[in-house]
């Protein structure tokens, strides 16, 4: 069967947003022209137009177009933390896995990328915000509220627990990547912040025998 | 007395140095010129490039100029911290005093400008993460171990503990005002992460009756 003009259309603008998204990676909203993308792809420029009108769109298309990558991401959440029945190795396979994802160059040049022009275009920053960053966390919380409900973590309020574990898994590696642009992690590194971790986030949100309050609720009702 | 001819030239820098931040804060990197710079000190354009030689090596000395505010940050985690013996009210004022330093729109910007231009001066993100970032948290380290110490604390690693801190304060707040760009939190925001972190980070890391280990390192413990 031959493809439809339809497909062959869709393929032609696959082709111009994988070719644009390395270009934009690589030089940056103010490095990138039409005419880099044109050549990438091997398409004139007219045919860039065609399916783009201006830069700014074709930006906000690639960044839009990156939530497969968090759709990976959220997959990975849902699918460790499903039906475990032991939570720190299930959170320590989690850690391990996000930090493996999200320490890929590719994806930290593309959180770069958005944040550095967040000022300028904040309709592509807010959503990738709201369908990335907040999506992970509020899935992650989903999975937290379950393990509580079924007695296995002790968490008043997942979202933020949710930012709890994530943030002190991520806050040194992440950083550490994003200001010094050629960070590669040490062997035994990276797991040493997934350890620290787990270890720390169970101390404040494990399970303990009997139906004592969590830790963590616990501070707050000093006096 | 007159001025001396050193402290006219150190004056002229300064004002130099002060105009080229606004610059490259408004208009990020690309963006900006030694043309532009020369217009907002109202000197000439010779006179921008008598005391610096490139856009490079201005942009370089402007973050490296900023050390100052990473100062105040240290000074007010070592001020804080000392001699409290209520850790959890000396650490809301700390988590309190961190998001209202950290959360002003130019420290935000100014993160946002070095990570932006991190993979092309990686000298000057490396440069900012050590004096600036690494910084404070080995202050706050060196504060939480002498906590420890006089068993107001139980940490094992004073600084995984104080990114654990830091990472669960900041994670929602910074990232939302890096990805959308939008610096207003809504009233009682901030104070919830606040609250949230200290509840957490006592949960794992506070004192507890006895000499029992700290809950973290009960963690590691188990078989």
């Amino acid at each position: 069967m031959e493809p439809t003009s339809e497909s062959r259309s869709d393929r032609k603008r696959q082709l111009l947003l994988n070719a644009a998204t390395e270009i934009f990676l690589d030089k940056g909203y103010d490095g990138t022209t039409m005419e880099d993308v044109a050549m990438k792809a091997a398409v004139s420029k007219p045919t860039v137009y065609r399916f783009f009108s201006d830069k700014e769109r074709l930006f906000a298309e690639i960044v839009r177009a990156t939530t497969g990558e968090i759709d990976e991401l959220v997959r990975l959440v849902v699918e460790t933390m499903a039906e475990q029945t032991n939570v720190e190795s299930a959170l320590l396979v989690l850690a391990r896995r996000f930090l493996s994802a999200l320490m890929q160059p590719r994806v930290l040049r593309l959180r770069r990328l958005v944040m550095a022009n967040a000022e300028r275009f904040p309709d592509v920053g807010r959503s990738w915000y709201e369908q990335g960053f907040d999506r992970v966390l509020a899935t992650l919380g989903t999975s937290f509220r379950s393990l509580s409900d079924r007695k296995l973590l002790r968490v008043d309020d997942p979202l933020l627990a949710a930012s709890h574990f994530v943030g002190m898994l991520l806050w040194i590696p992440i950083n550490k990547a994003m200001y010094t642009g050629d960070y590669r992690s040490r062997p035994g590194e990276l797991e040493r912040f997934a350890v620290a971790a787990v270890r720390a986030f169970l101390a404040g949100y494990g399970p303990a025998s009997g139906s004592a309050p969590s830790p963590a609720a616990r501070v707050r009702k000093r006096p």
